[in-house]
Order: structure tokens, then sequence, then C-alpha cells
């Protein structure tokens, strides 16, 4: 059994591959997903990149996200069409071969019918040499692991029914704690005081998101950071702030 | 005037700053909107990143992305609290001073009375020498440009009103045209006719994106390219492969 190390920073970067989300065609609605999924198990989403299917672009990207990362996820392009192209730009990234992947030529084989098991459903079982398999549970055709890069497909269902399947072998560190206070000032109201507090507090992370509710503006902070006990201590002063100028604040169960 | 070059290829990358966005708490909607919008005036976008508010993260995306495109357009982090750092990183990509922005500074002056014009709201006239202003019609406070990087803000609707203000500005090459065929069948019963029609038409992108509706698989086809009239001919093609097949087809209104 593996155990979280419960001080370490662990990172992680999503790779989003596809034309239709850089058209504008497709809304990405993994990257909230992902990114709310780590965080709960103690992996830090620190970057994204949306590239095309250039295989070029997807080589240069998985190399140097996987270097920079402890974990690397991707989405998208593992379909059977001639756009999808991740299979094999992962396996040139890793300078390995593209194989048919025997345990997935299987799984395809006792999926499909023969009459439906078609030559281009079949390069779904195409994986670099050496990778460990994802499992499917939602269309079979699975996603793989090399290293630190996991290969997942971009239609939203399959992406989290794979991140399931994947839960167990992913190795957090510190989780990240919040809490949140919607404060009804402007951001510019709270701007020098909140640098004040994130001075003083160095080691946690304040971050302000002004809105505006029935005109009225507001601005919702939220304090981030591995400790509570430090995190506590920031809000309060936060909210001494805030009694202090007669702002009206009010905490916001704090989902980020 | 400007006159697009109606056959040269202009490409753009979105630069995304910001922890919110990582963490998932804030959902990013000016992906598909800045997708869009550039689409139309035949800017492609080929390439976006996220990445957190950490100046060398920005400065180092900033470099790579002015490099590579010919547009780069960044959002987010150019408000007045402690954590929006973008402007200052802006400046250090181009190795150029952080100033106050002498027209930022009178327009933010003309807006806020005294007991709002906080040294907080004032870092809002923050620029890189010689940086040119997007208008902000929403709250004055401006994005700007240097050289090839508009940086703009990440609040949806003043991220739009400033892209309303840089189009005149923008110049754009071939606007991709598109036809999308709905297509009543499973994208790996397509796969081999699209590769061989993608293969006849090498100069259009044909993209194929899976769907179910009323529990029917069925296959989004879209054909993308600067030519229409080839773009017909493809389309012509597949419709007739579809019918020979017996596919129930619709053509559906293409917007990307």
């Amino acid at each position: 059994m593996t155990i979280a190390n419960e001080t370490k920073r662990v990172t992680a970067a999503l790779l989003i591959i596809g034309n239709e989300i850089l058209s504008g065609r497709t809304v990405d609605a993994n990257l909230p997903y992902l990114a709310a999924f780590l965080g709960k198990i103690g992996i830090r989403l620190m970057e994204v990149r949306v590239v095309p299917d250039i295989e070029a672009e997807i080589v240069d990207a998985v190399n140097t996200l996987r270097h920079k990362m402890d974990y690397v996820f991707t989405t998208g392009g593992i379909g059977p069409t001639h756009d999808d192209i991740t299979a094999a730009a992962v396996a040139k990234a890793f300078e390995r071969e593209l194989i048919r992947h025997p345990e997935a030529e299987r799984r395809l084989i006792a999926f499909y019918p023969p009459e439906r098991r078609t030559e281009a459903r079949m390069k779904m079982a195409e994986t670099p040499e050496g990778a460990e398999l994802i499992d499917n549970p939602v269309s079979v055709a699975p996603g793989f692991i090399v290293e630190n890069v996991h290969v997942m497909a971009g239609v939203p269902k399959i992406m989290q029914a794979m991140l399931d399947m994947l839960k167990p072998r992913l190795i957090g560190g510190a989780v990240v704690q919040s809490r949140t206070l919607v404060v009804f000032a402007g951001e510019g109201d709270m701007a020098a005081a909140l640098g004040q507090i994130q001075g003083r507090f160095a080691e946690l992370d304040i971050g302000s998101y002004p809105f505006f509710r029935m005109d009225k503006p507001g601005t919702s902070i939220v304090i981030r950071g591995d400790d509570m006990a430090r995190i506590d201590a920031a809000f309060a002063e936060l909210e001494a702030y805030c009694a202090s100028k007669g702002v009206e604040t009010r905490e916001e169960l704090s989902l980020a």
C-alpha cells in the first residue's frame, strides 16, 4: 500500500488535445473536473495546455510537461479516426515503438461483434510499447500510462470513469485546504489589507475574485494552504479588518 | 486602412493567467469566446496555456508564445490586488520597465472619486514602457498591447468588451470555412471512409466528434478549410458514402 506524503507538494499538468477545443466548437469540461478531483487527493494542477491534432505539438508538450510535473494527464485523440493521433505522438515523445497492446486487443475483440470490429476500431488497441492500460468501464477502448503520463479519452463521461479507475494509483501530497470569505466591498478597497495579510502569511495563497450581485460589487477572498491553523489565523485577521471598516461579510462553503 | 490577407494563415495563442482556473474554482469562459471571435476574422487559435500567478511561469509562456504565433492574447491578473502580476510579468518578458502609464492614470483618476482612489486601484495604470492601451468601456482600467501581445481582463464581460475595442486592429488571413454532417453511425464505422476522404483532400481538416442522442450513437463530421468549393466536394463524397451504406444523415448549421 502506498501512503500519501502529507508534506510534499505533488504537481500535475493537463494536456488537452484537439482541434475542436481550439476552434471553440467543443467547450472543455475536463479541466475543472480534473482540477477538483486531483485537489481532493493532494495533487495540484499547475499548468494546462491545449494543442491541436498536430503530432509535433503533442510531442513537444508531452516532453516539456512530463519533465516539469509529477503527473501529466492527457485528454482527447484516442478514438478510431484519422485525427486520433495521441497514442502515436506519445510513443514518439518517449521514443518507443507504437504496438498493438495484446490485452487491449483482447478487450476490443471481446466487445465488438465481427461486423463492427473494423480496422479503425482495432486501432484503439495501439499504445506505446510497455504501456499499462487504464480501464474504460464505459466504452471498453482503454487509456494507457507511460511513466508519469496518463492518456485518457476526451469525452467527459469516459474521462471521469478512467480517472476513477486510476485513483488508487495516484499518490498525492499535502491536500490544499481553504476558507472563503465573501466581502461586500470592491476588490480595490480590499487590496491593501489583503496584500498586508498575504505578506504576514507568505506560505498561504490569498486570491481575490470580484463579482457583482444585484449590482452590488463584492469580492470572494479565498485563502488556500496546507495548514488549517494558519488559514484560520489569516481568516480571523481578514474578518477583523472588515469588521473595523464596517464591511459586511459572509463565510462561504469553500470548494477549492 | 489595413486589408486582410486572404490566403495567409494567421495564428494566435491564448494565455490564461490565474490560480482560480487551475484550482477548478472558476470555469474559464474566455477560450471558446475568443476562438469563435478570432475564427470569424481569419485568425486561428492554435494553442492555449493556463498558468498560475507565478511570475516566472507567465514570463516563460509569454516569451514562447509571442515568438511562435502572430498574436498572443492574455486574460487575467490585471486587477488591483497582490496576486495581479500580469503587467509586471509581461514587462519582464519584454525586458522593459514597468511604468505608470500617464493616460491610464488619467482615466482612473477621472473615474474614481478621491475616497475610492486607492493605491491598489492606481496600480491598474501600470504597464510595460511603450505599451498601447486597450480601452475598457465596462470598468475603465485598461488592458494594453506590447508588440503582438494583447493583455486583457479575465472577467468575461470586460474581456469581451476589450476584444471589441481591439477588433479594428486585428488583421486576419484566410477565414476557415466549414460544413458539418451529422451521421447516425458510430465513429468506428465511419473511420475508414473518413480517412480515405481526408487522404484525397489533404488541405482540408476533417474532424469527427461522437455523440449519443436518445441512446443512438452518432458522429458529427466537421470539414474545415479555406476553400468552400473543396469543402463542398468532400462533403458530397461523404454524403454519397453514407447513402451507399444506408446511413441516415443531416446537415447541421456549422459554427466552427
